[in-house]
């Protein structure tokens, strides 16, 4: 019997490198523009002596500008640091049954590490060829399902006609939806919400809030669902969100027309980088997030991984099964894009 | 078989409640006086731009500033959402055996709470009469030792001499300190920490620090230790440390002055209190905390609780085992406390 004997053994998500210094950084889609003026506002509007006091408690008033801003309740409505913490407290306070949660094989790759920390059996469904997930693939014994829509790293979006036939073929399993990018061009699971009970979606103010900082995650279900995750919530930390979170987060929400401006500067950039790439040789999916990825049939996508991070400019790169040939590259200004398209265009002649 | 079969099922733990308005707060341990005014000046000093990025991975920077005034290497420091998300953490990784964790019966009432949550099998041990923990009492087989050092509610602290005899017959156990209230004048176990491979000591910015509202808490064991309680934190949420809430842990750990100057303040407030409480017929146990833990022999606790409520002055009472006849009272200003003991004198003649 040793001192380690006890201690937990896990294999962690290993997320993006976040390098110092001057690089150009399209490797964990943040944001390329500042968060909205209101949040620095409403930062150093916050009186320090507040900050000897706790937090409020439940974040009511955040909720209360989540539900208005969606048009739903405040019960309907949880917060959490980042949507990272929201994932993971829905899938312990969700995913407590036998039966196996469902997700696609290629998919955001913390959904396994959740699953093998909290001891939830779990099942992978392949996604077609060409990456897109098929509803009828979930119609099997389960004890959940969860799916990011759009997809990571895939960028894909499922339409509003799938999510609905996951939710109608298993009225006895919590389906989650994962909206992490959903504001950059994808149909959103929220107008289900009022139909189906076992529906969460999920999303975050760290990609088109610019907030990454901040974290700030939350997710929209039935009351009585929001209530189970605030009960598993306080029996691990009465306060989560600082104050001045909750006060960035009120900000960030009411400041639509700078939100709408911010999404429609990235989609542009976006949809004319995929078409400079498409040019260079590249094969890119239809991206409905803030990130492509891409594939250069007759290059290695590490080898070319690799010659970008030594030139400054870091995407990200996952040595797995069915993608290690594709590269996940975050949209960033138009600065950056170029810069982007220029190292990739010499890599291409030099690693041919 | 319904949607709601595979929820997990919780009694979560019940925060002091957080009045808003004009009421004297004396029920959740905050600190009276605001943080540094370096911490202010912290967070105004961070560039709005900033918050689109993702926090420093690591917290290395507030883990450098806390190594430094601690002496330890930074590997040897953990950094939380506040002490409950390092100790709920803790719990996860150091207690993943079979055999019970051993806490006192009367702590900390989220200790079982998070054993109940994470399936951990506990035995709770039994203070002395007069609420002293006797170290003897820890030396049965077991799967790892929490308590609290000044301990709460009671405000008592145990020497080191004790701390460490602890260590000694248990080293094949984690041996958590939750040290939250050390720095109003117990002993902290840092010392032991080169010679115990199996102590791990916690502490928080909420009381001492004023930074309730900025939610850091850390902790110091060995490299790892430590490196295990990354591996699981990593498993659960990549980022938790907002960009301004490590800003604002450095300022208050390197503001020194201050620190001393509020934590003088709240000791002599605290032993006014405690002998004018005695005068007015208390007895009051001899707290090493920012709070004080009181009882009228001649008049319910309960009913004392209340009254002041109704006079709005909250403090807080345990309808509890053992406690049930006790009154906790955070140390607030001095003005506070005047207030306190003048509505205490009326409800005491009233409620006899």
């Amino acid at each position: 019997m040793s001192l380690y004997d006890n201690i937990r053994r896990v294999t962690p998500y290993i997320p993006g490198e976040q390098p110092a210094g001057k690089v150009v950084k399209l490797n964990t889609n943040e944001c390329p523009y500042a968060p909205s003026p209101r949040v620095a506002e409403a930062i150093a509007a916050c009186d320090a002596d507040r900050l000897r006091l706790y937090p409020e408690p439940d974040c009511l008033s955040l909720k209360k500008v989540i539900a208005a801003h969606y048009e739903v309740k405040p019960s309907e409505v949880f917060i959490g640091v980042g949507s990272d913490d929201v994932l993971a407290l829905a899938f312990l306070t969700f995913f407590a049954g036998q039966k196996p949660v469902l997700f696609p094989d290629v998919t955001y790759s913390f959904y396994d590490v959740w699953a093998k920390l909290y001891a939830i059996p779990y099942e992978t469904v392949p996604l077609a060829a060409d990456f897109t997930l098929r509803p009828e693939d979930y119609a099997h014994t389960n004890g959940g399902i969860i799916f990011a829509n759009p997809n990571a790293p895939t960028g894909l979006a499922l339409p509003l006609t799938g999510v609905e036939e996951i939710l109608a073929k298993n009225p006895e399993s919590v389906v989650i939806v994962d909206e992490a990018y959903v504001d950059f061009g994808a149909e959103t699971a929220l107008p289900l919400l009022q139909d189906y009970e076992n529906l969460v979606v999920v999303r975050t103010m760290s990609k088109s809030r610019a907030l990454a900082g901040m974290r700030i995650g939350y997710a929209f279900a039935s009351t009585r669902l929001i209530r189970a995750m605030e009960d598993v919530k306080a029996s691990i930390n009465s306060y989560t969100m600082t104050t001045l979170s909750l006060a960035a987060g009120k900000a960030a929400i009411e400041d639509e027309a700078y939100f709408r401006e911010t999404l429609a500067k990235i989609i542009k950039t976006r949809e004319e980088t995929k078409a400079a790439l498409q040019k260079l040789g590249f094969f890119v999916t239809e991206s409905k997030t803030n990130f492509l990825f891409a594939r250069k049939p007759d290059i290695s996508a590490q080898n070319l991984f690799e010659g970008l991070r030594e030139r400054g400019v870091y995407v990200r790169y996952f040595k797995k099964p069915r993608i290690d040939e594709h590269l996940r590259i975050t949209i960033g200004t138009d600065e950056e894009m170029t810069r982007l398209l220029e190292e990739l265009k010499c890599l291409c002649i030099k690693l041919r």
